[in-house]
Order: structure tokens, then C-alpha cells, then sequence
């Protein structure tokens, strides 16, 4: 992988909104290689006050829900009212083939194709979780070349989606209606952390349906809003299809985002957000220390080449391994 | 919480197979007391030459698609044919409560009420990812208390399901018929480390749905089964309602199991386990031993307490606090 451009063209280039150089910057902060990961220094320390104030949206909900289909009217909304729209996917962890069943060039094809809209699915990187660790440093290349709204949208449910919501403003959940056991698989935590709830596919024949889940959600316990400020989580009925209320989405996450910047839940947001950004760097960075020591590599391979290894008593063996080790100055 | 028996008087509890003692076991695995851990290891090291060598099922697939339930039937199933059936439910992430919206007392009633089964649901840790560290060794524990069948659910898509295939022998994958988008939450990686396919719910009104699934399923590019035994991946209909082919499931899973012990598969599918169990706990030591540094831990905190710190560049304030920081003898 050559970067023709050196760091400070990137720079430039991002800076003015050029889509091309942004989705190489996004390459280089995702490459481990050594040299790549100290020209993405470079490059953020080049970018970092010029990074905008985005607000950065988390879209969530279980497969099938239909996130691609809400992120494609929802981010065309907000470029129609002026904005301009950045969408990362965080897709994780197709562990043997690294890539989704479908193709991520077949989504979110009309949005992508709009000149105020980038598009860009993330990377599998396995190392520490579903969640890339380079994806918060994407956002703040989005935020440099110009987008004002960053749409996140995760696949799956689990841990993908709760490391997702710590790095947004505002965290949308979708439910679809009809199936009547869905909501097993939406864990507690994750009805906890929405901000909003948008019940797709309110229309045809799934309509009935949709209004009885909103009526179920309204009267249920699990929506008890965790976050700082006290406001009621709304539930609105939405479809994709028809553009049933997406503009009212639209306008309820603006004015979320207005009042939570004046009443200072947003800085409080942001300020966790922030320690979290940096435990997890700061987890990735320990463990890449670690593995950068060539005695502690050659231990490891001794321990997995010896004969007793397929005895070994796992626990026991680390204990021992790292008995004589320690982090320090 | 206090353990009244010692931990020899644990051990021998678990040898003679007293779920009360395997249950308080799995407890003080789980805890992250220093205390807890050192009498863990001490437990471990005891039960170790008494682990068993119990098949060890991943029971994978989307939230809704029925895995409490097939598990209760498919235990049940095993137990009526001799077995002992362990259940640990590995069960991710609800951040904020840590449970599940369906509380796991309601769930797998029946088995669990069999003096054969023993069902445990999984803590929630959060250490490095949504699978308890722990995981592996209460499979250890169970081992040692006899049972020969050891079930692991997982709640969920994405990382855990994968996780959870490292710690088992045969990965069964199920599908519901019906949800014509379910493929989209189902992640290539997963389908290809399937060992096996049950398609639920084949019964009553969808059970045409069921058999265009199968006969998808059969023609689709997207099981290619990538492990070292080159079989196909044999597809089966089935309902834990009706108990529609939960024998044959059963059987398939055993020949399956036989095949693989004789043709020497499983011996390399335990080994890769092994080295992935190695490296997972490797990784939460090395975490453990460098946050258990005073000194690393005030640098920590002074960055976090410092007023700069909303305005940081993350990566370059990580590599500044480690640039003197190292991992060594």
C-alpha cells in the first residue's frame, strides 16, 4: 500500500472535504504496520484542531432491523437540510473471511453516491473486540474534511453495539415490529444507552403491529433513560420505505442534541466518551508493548511448542510465565 | 461472599458431582479478587488430571432463533440417552444492569430441574470482550464433575459467537425460517465455522418457510465448511416444539463427534483451543500486571484530572505516557 500524497498533503486534501485523500488517511489509521501507525500520529497531530463538532450519531438495533435502509433516508434528510454526512459501518468480525454476507458495495448505494455523503465501512480488526480501534479516529478525519453528521452503524448485537454508543452525541435504536420474541435479543443495556427509539417498517401490513410495539414500549419498564438528563425517551413510528416521519427523526435528534448541548449533558457525554476512547487506546497500547518484546515472544512460542502444552493447566502456566515480568519504567 | 468449604473440601465436592460446591466453584472462578483468584488456581490445579472429556457444543445463532429452547430439548434428549448435561449460558453485555431482559431463572425450567443438567447462567464481564474470562475454566470444572455433555449457549451476534466457537468441539449453527433478511445478521465467519445446521421452527405454519430455507441453505456458496475435516455441513429441520428430529440431531452430533475423535480432527480443534485459550488469558494477565503499577495508575489519573485533557490528541498523549514504559524481566 502506497501513499503517493505525503502526510501533510493528506492533510491539505482532508481539509478540503476531498473524499479520496479522507478514505486513504482512514487506510493509513487502520494499517498496524509500524510506519503507517507513526505517520497516523503525524497526521492527527496535523489534524486534530481542525477537527469540527460533528455530532456523531449511533444507529443500533438487531440484524435485520433495518439500520442500512434508516441511514440512507435519515443521512439524505440531513444532507437535504444542508448538512453533510459521514457514515461508518462497524462490521464485525466475520473472523475467517473478514467481509459480511453482503456486500458492503451494495449498500447504501443512493446515499454514498451523493456528493455530501461518505461512506466508508469499517475494517474487522479483531484485536481487541468487534470495534475497530482506529474508529474514533476516523470520526475526527470526518470531522476535519468537513462533516457535520456522523451516522454509526453497527451489526450485530452485543458488545459491538455498547462500544459503538461510547463513541456517539446520541444513540437511536431501532426496533422492528412483528416478530414477537425480538425483544430477547435486544439486551437491557442496550435499551438503557438509547437516547431515541425509531420502530421501522410502520407501514403495509406490519402498521398494526408496529403501533401495538409502540404502545408496548411506552408502558415498559426496561426504557428507563440512564443518561444525565431526565427527558422521557420518545418512540417514534418510522418507515424507510415511505419516509413515514423520518423527517421528524430528523428534527428530534436535532433538538436532542440542541438541548443537550445548552443544559451540558453533551460536554458531560463527551468528557466519558473521551476516558473511554482512552482506556481502550490505552489497553491496545499496553498489550502491543508487550508483544514488541522478543524474550517474552520466545517464551510464549517454548510454552506452545513443548510437549506438555496440551496438559498444560492454562492459568497456571501464565502465573508462571509472567511470575519474573513486570511493567515499568 | 464467604466459602465455607476449603478449597480441597470444593474439590472433592465437585469429584462427587454436588452442584451446590460446582456452583460456588464457578463463583469463585468468576471473581476477580486476588484473594478468589490465588484459591482458584489452587482449585484448578487440583481438578485439572480430573477433567473429563466431555463434548463441548457451541450452540450459536441469531437472538429469537430458539437456542434456550433447543438446548432444553437437545439436553433433555442427551440425559434420557445417559449423559450428564452441563449448560453455561454465555451471555453478554447488558452495561448498565448487567442482566438480560428475560431473567435466566425463567429460562431452560425443565432441564434444569433434571438431576442429570446443570444450567448456569454466565456472568457478565466486560474485561476484554463480551465472553467471561472465566469461561473455560467452569467448562474445566464441569468436566470434572462428570458431566460429558457441556452446552454453550451464546446470546447475540458478533464476538461472542465466535469466541464461544473457540472453546467448543462442534459448532451448531441454528436458523429460523420465516425473517426473509435474517442471512444479513447472520456473519459469514460464523456460518463457515458451523459443524452443523438445525434449522427450528420447522413445524406448523412455517415449516414451508423451514424447507425453502434447507433447500437454500443446500445451494448456497456461503457454507463452505473451512475446518480440517472436509465433510459437508449436513442440514437438518427440526422443532424443539413438536420435538420434531431432536434425536436424530442428537445422533448426528455423536457420529459427528466419533468421526472426528478417529480421524484425528478433534485432537487439532482442541489444540487450536488450547492456544486460543493461552492467548486470551495471556492477554488479560499482561492487562493486570500493568495496571497493577502505583506508579503507571497516578500517570493515569493525572492525565485524566488535567484540564488539557478534553482538548487531548489520545494517541499521542498514550504514546507520551508509555514512551518510557516497558514490559520486561
Amino acid at each position: 500500500m502506497a501513499f503517493d500524497p505525503d502526510i501533510y498533503e493528506l492533510f491539505q486534501g482532508i481539509k478540503q472535504g476531498n473524499k479520496v485523500f479522507l478514505a486513504r488517511a482512514i487506510t493509513l489509521i487502520e494499517s498496524t504496520l509500524p510506519i503507517h501507525q507513526s505517520q497516523s500520529l503525524e497526521l492527527l497531530k496535523l489534524i486534530w484542531p481542525h477537527q469540527g463538532q460533528a455530532m456523531k450519531i449511533a444507529v443500533t438495533g438487531a440484524p435485520g432491523v433495518g439500520k442500512s435502509s434508516m441511514i440512507e433516508v435519515l443521512g439524505a434528510e440531513f444532507i437535504r437540510s444542508g448538512h453533510k454526512v459521514a457514515v461508518l459501518a462497524i462490521d464485525p468480525t466475520s473472523q475467517q473471511s473478514y467481509g459480511s454476507i453482503l456486500g458492503d458495495k451494495t449498500r447504501m448505494n443512493q446515499l454514498a453516491q451523493m456528493p455530501a455523503a461518505f461512506v466508508r465501512p469499517s475494517p474487522n480488526s479483531l484485536e481487541l473486540g468487534g470495534v475497530s480501534p482506529s474508529t474514533r479516529e476516523s470520526i475526527v478525519l470526518c470531522e476535519a474534511a468537513g462533516y457535520d453528521i456522523v451516522l454509526l452503524e453497527t451489526v450485530g448485537v452485543g458488545q459491538s453495539e455498547i462500544q459503538v454508543s461510547d463513541m456517539a452525541d446520541i444513540v437511536l435504536l431501532l426496533l422492528a415490529p412483528g416478530s414477537g420474541d425480538h425483544l430477547q435479543g435486544i439486551k437491557k443495556g442496550i435499551m438503557e444507552s438509547a437516547d431515541l427509539i425509531a420502530i421501522t417498517k410502520a407501514d403495509g401490513e406490519l402498521e398494526n403491529a408496529a403501533n401495538r410495539l409502540q404502545s408496548e414500549l411506552k408502558h415498559s419498564a426496561m426504557i428507563r433513560h440512564q443518561s444525565s438528563d431526565s427527558s422521557h425517551v420518545q418512540i417514534l413510528l418510522t418507515s424507510s420505505h415511505s419516509g413515514k416521519n423520518i423527517t421528524e427523526l430528523m428534527q428530534i435528534i436535532q433538538s436532542l442534541f440542541d438541548n443537550r448541548k445548552h443544559n451540558g449533558v453533551l460536554e458531560q457525554v463527551r468528557r466519558n466518551n473521551l476516558e473511554k476512547w482512552f482506556d481502550q487506546a490505552l489497553r491496545i497500547s499496553l498489550l502491543r508493548k508487550a508483544f514488541a518484546n522478543e524474550q517474552l515472544n520466545e517464551a510464549i512460542s517454548d510454552i506452545k511448542s513443548s510437549r506438555d502444552f496440551t496438559n498444560a493447566v492454562i492459568p497456571l502456566v501464565i502465573q508462571d510465565l509472567l511470575k519474573q515480568w513486570d511493567f515499568r519504567k
